[in-house]
């Protein structure tokens, strides 16, 4: 199936039947997100995978009871960093030089310059902008799992701040942007499996300049 | 080609040959990001397509004179909605009832409640949330041009009201977020193409809760 195809056939499933995914085609959907690109190649997200059912119910309350997030399969949470810092900064190319063997000094300057970027901003347009780059890896995951026949809802109605504390995600630096509910559809009662998908038509959604 | 193995193909080119991507092809990738899932379904971002060489050396100047502008087949601009609007939110939900059928009526309270929540809001909250769901179409277009085997680079590193100029997107109401340049690798002058593709080891980009 093209990714045409599979874009076509996903929907955002609002009501899953509890079937377990394969944790192949789970790796599959998570590698994706892994491999999305993301401004200087920053990464600046983590992706959380969840099955535990105590802990699904837990988060149920927090996501006005939205029921994709226990009867899912998988339920992953998209965490942007809070902010960027230079340790985070260094660190990443510190990762890419001993992957590569490049010299590090090769990048000195260029590291410098993002430091002097981002790390004084105000930390809320430096979580704007890693926030941003996790909705690249979001859509990758949202691809993958089209093109692999696992249904997935994408979902920002929840309460970030009680995720965080649930979580622990503020002390790792991280807070929570979207959620992503893995699972298959439940055809009897979803109220949306049936209805046609509507986009922009093409006229609108294009501008070109030729 | 699997959509894994075309993102570990696929890397930032930083240098392309000037060939013309077929607009099968583009078309593909624009449709792509078309159908890219947004937040109850608004979709609030377009995509300019410039293919004009004239406009493209004018963006050169405001590029940071990175080459992919001009060396690009065609330079994509995501560009999201500066705000939500009453008029906007209830435009999306009368072409989806034209589209499906259903009737005006069913949605009246849900509409309510998003222009309720939406519209108050200052610009600049709404634009950073515009400006996320643009980036999953970014994220479907990036998973698309791999899988068509076409060289794809996301900027941000550009200047943003510059681009809102000359392309009078503000009268559009619409704002520059990120450049997708789409064209094919020069093999002899990227930097960058032979170089190890990095990512955070999946230990550290995957948290569990099992």
């Amino acid at each position: 199936m093209s990714l045409i195809e599979a874009l076509n056939w996903r929907y955002a499933t609002k009501k899953m039947n509890g079937q377990a995914v394969p944790q192949d085609k789970v790796d599959l959907i998570l590698e994706a997100a892994r491999l999305a690109p993301t401004c200087n190649g920053l990464q600046p997200f983590q992706v959380i995978v969840i099955t535990n059912p105590a802990l699904k119910q837990t988060l149920l309350a927090a996501s006005y009871n939205q029921s994709q997030v226990v009867d899912s399969s998988h339920l992953l949470v998209f965490a942007a960093w809070d902010t960027y810092t230079e340790d985070r900064i260094n660190g990443v190319f510190a990762h890419a030089h001993n992957e590569r063997g490049t010299p590090p000094e090769s990048t000195t300057d260029y590291q410098k310059s993002l430091v002097d970027k981002y790390v004084p901003r105000e930390e809320e347009v430096n979580f704007s902008h890693t926030a941003r780059q996790s909705y690249i890896g979001l859509g990758m995951a949202l691809a993958e799992a089209a093109i692999q026949k696992v249904d997935a809802t994408p979902m920002e109605g929840f309460d970030n701040a009680k995720y965080d504390e649930i979580l622990g995600l503020r002390e790792k630096g991280l807070r929570s942007v979207a959620l992503m509910a893995l699972g298959y559809r439940d055809e009897t009662g979803d109220w949306l499996v049936n209805l046609k998908k509507v986009r922009q038509p093409k006229s609108e959604f294009i501008i070109e300049f030729k």
